[in-house]
């Protein structure tokens, strides 16, 4: 399994290093040194430190978009330097690398995986690793590596076993209701949910529950509703948000992390009001 | 009209959508996925979520200095999936794709409008376009459109209405002090008001109001003076600026958004000391 | 002295300039027009403001990673239009182009100096300077001018008197104790101190004290110890690090800029606990 986009590889860069220190900096360098040809694209730095699933969310929503064997490196790695693996793990026509700690979680429940490798061929790695920055001296080089035209076979042993992240799949109770949860919030408040478009009836009239509060109905976008009205919507990445027109939902609605989020059916008798 | 830069397109990005969420890297992937060849370059993605005047002195800023026929996408837009028009903008040169809501307000006002066309076609979007996402399924799929070579007139109907954001003109009174107001602090703190250098007359000596304080005289830059000085000086972009040496106007002056500017003339028995 | 990667030439570009503002898209702009042909690499623009040592770790930790004759552009310019001269400095095989203020004093102390000039050249700068911005009109344009192929010494006077910062070197008592301090504090908390690994014999064992606090050992990453314990490592840039596993330092050890940070030797004796 080697890249088929050897003239022009595009390398994506997803980290929660943020913008103060040089480890983003030095990635790009080793990136550059090593694979003058590739495309070095930033994504983001500033998942929040150490949080993996605000990462695994993130690349569920931007790796689909890619043109096929792009190279995604994905660091947010609070085991750097301890026994978790490095990976390389090709799906959905995309391929990660970065450690084996579940950053793919939500990518892999909607693309097929195609295979994964743990890294540790030394010529996949610097040649001295630093134990707190594998992100330089180990994902970098053999992302370049890949870009230049190395097999994903060649990275190490193929593995089955990839670490994946417990995030919660909704569930449905015997009355039709749909139990889910936040998982994240956006940069403008919304409350992105682990329900997605696909865990529900399209044909079915629902009703949202959120923070002790009912919405009626699931709205197309944000823009028709009065100022400060709460409301529920797919998202771009199809998953249910909770919102507040004009607002900041989570602040405004006293929203938190892990909070329950109910859809339940309306109509034919069903609906408790 | 179509592009002359065919060869070599650059498409430029300007959003309030940050780093925590993958809207930004969707619209990259996409860009990626249907212009190969084009040069993507990361304006910002830190303007203030929905703060309209923000990002149009941020293009009135940064859109002069690129090279004829750049394509500018710029999303803020609180009113994604209503009926506000995505339009195509070209000007003084530029080109700009995103939402009909004034983003491009104060470039127009200092370049030359050679025509907007209001974007209705369906091959300038995505097949299925998410409600809440313009920028991943029209607007970046136009601007690929346009650096592929299509014409900006292929679009939709030219339009002669453009959205306009009102911010407002200084006005002279009967006494020759000029009024204008804060529409922006910079990351330093400094106070960037809507008096450009074009209100004043260069040779006519002034002193400058604002917050309670009066400033006897326009400076050059920040460095000369004492540490804590209140300053007035014309910015890089050719307004007003109200700062303190070495330290954060808008902290320690306590300026407001929207704060009274005044612009006095010096001498000649004017002066009201 | 002249770039002998004319053919696809690198300007990175570290600033504190933040995202609220078009000043980093106006370079980029300028860059774009007087270089066509130029790779632009952000580092960061996310320096605290003004703050010097913050972008001379920085660039110390980012420069050494790139190809030779990378030019380096780095604004950190509290004294921008004052008489600080404009410098482009050759060094360890890189490139700095920005202020005469220090911003590649660290770097200089683990690279050799090839030679410093003075950008004095009219043609190293745009037609009309701006006092505030020299981002824009120098240090974008002397880049520029250098990637199309100007020689470093066209820039202007060579100069033996580059401006230093004063940040402390260790030093050693009679006890053998390294006495350093506190420089920074990485995104993750992690207090980053003057102390490197060359002032360490690594044969010897040592314990590490700051802030009251006694870390018995120099730890090899973070991931292996429990989440709290306090963790002294030598970081990816080759820097002793205070941390805590799994939290943020700085924080829980309520750790400041400029606190004496001690290391110790153990055994023999010498240990006093």
């Amino acid at each position: 399994m080697s890249n088929p986009q050897q003239d022009h590889p595009i390398i994506t860069l997803t980290t929660d290093f943020g913008g103060r220190d040089p480890y983003v900096a030095a990635m790009k360098g080793v990136l550059r040194n090593l694979c003058p040809r590739a495309e070095i694209m930033d994504l983001t730095h500033d998942i929040a430190p150490g949080n993996r699933v605000e990462a695994a969310l993130f690349l569920e929503g931007a790796m689909p978009y890619f043109p096929s064997w792009t190279l995604h490196v994905a660091v947010v790695d609070p085991g750097v330097g301890t026994e978790r693996r490095a990976v390389a793990v090709l799906a959905g026509g995309q391929v990660f690398i970065g450690p084996d700690n579940g950053l793919i979680t939500l990518f892999l429940r909607r693309h097929a995986l195609d295979g994964a490798w743990s890294i540790t061929n030394q010529t996949f790695m610097s040649d001295a690793v630093c134990p707190t920055f594998h992100g330089r001296d180990v994902f970098a080089v053999s992302a370049a590596r890949v870009a230049m035209g190395a097999s994903l076979a060649a990275a190490g042993p193929r593995i089955t076993d990839l670490e994946l992240l417990p995030v919660p799949e909704p569930c449905q109770d015997a009355d039709g209701v749909l139990h889910g949860e936040i998982l994240h919030f956006d940069r403008f408040g919304n409350a992105i949910t682990s329900i997605e478009r696909k865990h529900l009836d399209p044909d079915r009239a629902v009703c949202v529950e959120a923070g002790g509060m009912r919405i009626d109905t699931v709205s197309q976008t944000y823009g028709y509703a009065d100022a400060g009205t709460p409301l529920a919507l797919f998202g771009s990445a199809d998953r249910l948000e909770i919102a507040v027109a004009q607002g900041n939902a989570q602040q405004r609605l006293a929203l938190n992390l892990g909070m329950p989020v109910r859809v339940r059916p309306r109509g034919e008798g069903r609906e408790l009001s």
